[in-house]
């Protein structure tokens, strides 16, 4: 059989995939670092055992993190992502014109290190002249922030380990605060078959604090249940309500203009979530 | 660790779950079956080492299956399931009212009875005073069917093994044959990720046959990429275009009417298939 991978995304249940070899390994500061070479999804960007990103299925996250918030603002020229240290929302950023400069704040500069040595197609856009890189706790830089940014975008891990306080309220508050008035925060917030209870949750607390806020979905394989969710909360705007002239032609494989509306229609147990 | 039940769902990849029981194992006259009990899903029924329905997800499928072309026929009234023994699909057919009856087609008879006694919240309905069951091959069933249903549900496995011919070029023309005038054919049609080429086949086929030709997708954890499709042939109806008055209520957990029109929006590259 060889070497396998196997993630255990439930105490009961899990993914596992054959691994042609282990390009890099290393307990960072922050986590366990692997980066595997795998038959199935090429390589792959593991973090204390749970996938973060395959070459693969990479788009889907990507994209759906960066279009949906990016489309719905009426001039994103300042764009922050906190995590996300792999570069691939950073990369889907750029392709808007509007956006002046995109920051990006990883905790962890290991992460950044070896996406660029052996996942370039996906980290590659970090040495943009737009992009700004900070390796900093993002918590903190939220924190310091006031009135800086257009969007920001939360691309952390599960809430374990250094992204804990990203799932907060306090968090929320805080980039309600470093956002200007049109501002947009979407983040990930997992699945809803496994994490209903951190879904809604999260959802309460942003809804307590942004005038508009929306759940969407879209499907990853590589992360648990095939299922994940974005959690948006919005100052102004409405990305149920984007004017059609906002749209532009973009290069995407996954994102359409007519998967911007569609991706909020939720199933009905994932709705109940929000309600 | 105990006993863990893993699919390989493709060569280099699959899915694990920690198996609690097994509670019946048996080489039938057409495959291996298998249900287990798992901590993670309850009750899992597995063909050829393949899961097929869960306790947990099941509602997913079923759903999905029956209420999308159930809602775009407009008087519904005797739909065939051709598979689909473990009862689930006949369940939620069962759910409206305009059907008078409804008969199943399932090959193998071992599946409909350990279902019976493992699935019971599944399989129940097949008790039904509405609800026709036949042990016999779905293929021969069709070829021998003249303007006979409104619906047909192609609820197979995949194509190995007994279903292969369900996913033929003439099982779809005779299904064409066996439906009435405003006839409607839904077909499980396995996921993009790892099957693209299947997709691709089946829709081309299909789209040879019947006028309105349409795919939408569902997520289902245990399935392969979590990501699943359905085509659907239909003679005069189109799902997009569904009057609001046929809309009724429903009990359920998944399918919601906005959830209808929204499951036929693809994400890009599962668009491209049908192009």
């Amino acid at each position: 059989m060889g070497l396998w991978f196997t993630e255990k995304q439930t105490d009961n249940f899990g993914i596992t995939a054959k691994v042609k070899r282990t390009h890099h390994t290393e307990q960072t500061d922050f986590q366990q670092l692997d980066m595997l070479e795998t038959e199935e999804w090429g390589n792959m960007l593991t973090l204390d055992g749970m996938v973060m990103t395959t070459q693969k299925d990479e788009f889907v996250y990507h994209e759906m993190m960066a279009h949906i918030p990016l489309f719905t603002h009426p001039n994103p020229e300042h764009v922050l992502v906190v995590g996300g240290g792999d570069g691939g929302v950073i990369r889907e950023v750029l392709k808007h014109p509007e956006v002046k400069k995109a920051t990006l704040v990883e905790i962890d500069g290991k992460v950044i290190e070896y996406s660029k040595k052996f996942l370039p197609e996906i980290a590659g856009d970090l040495e943009d002249a737009r992009v700004e890189v900070k390796v900093d706790d993002g918590f903190m830089h939220i924190a310091q922030s006031e009135a800086a940014y257009d969007v920001i975008m939360v691309d952390s891990t599960e809430p374990v380990g250094p992204a804990v306080n990203l799932f907060t309220k306090g968090f929320y508050a805080g980039i309600s605060n470093a956002l200007k008035e049109d501002g947009i925060l979407v983040a990930q917030t997992d699945n809803p078959w496994f994490k209903a209870d951190l879904i809604q949750q999260v959802y309460q607390d942003v809804k307590e604090i942004f005038p508009v806020t929306r759940l969407y979905t879209a499907n990853i394989p590589t992360y648990p249940s095939g299922l994940w969710t974005f959690t948006m909360g919005s100052k102004t705007q409405d990305p149920l309500e984007v004017p059609e002239s906002r749209f532009h032609e973009l290069e995407t494989k996954y994102y359409t203009k007519e998967l911007h509306k569609a991706s909020f229609v939720l199933p009905k147990f994932v709705k109940d979530l929000t309600e």
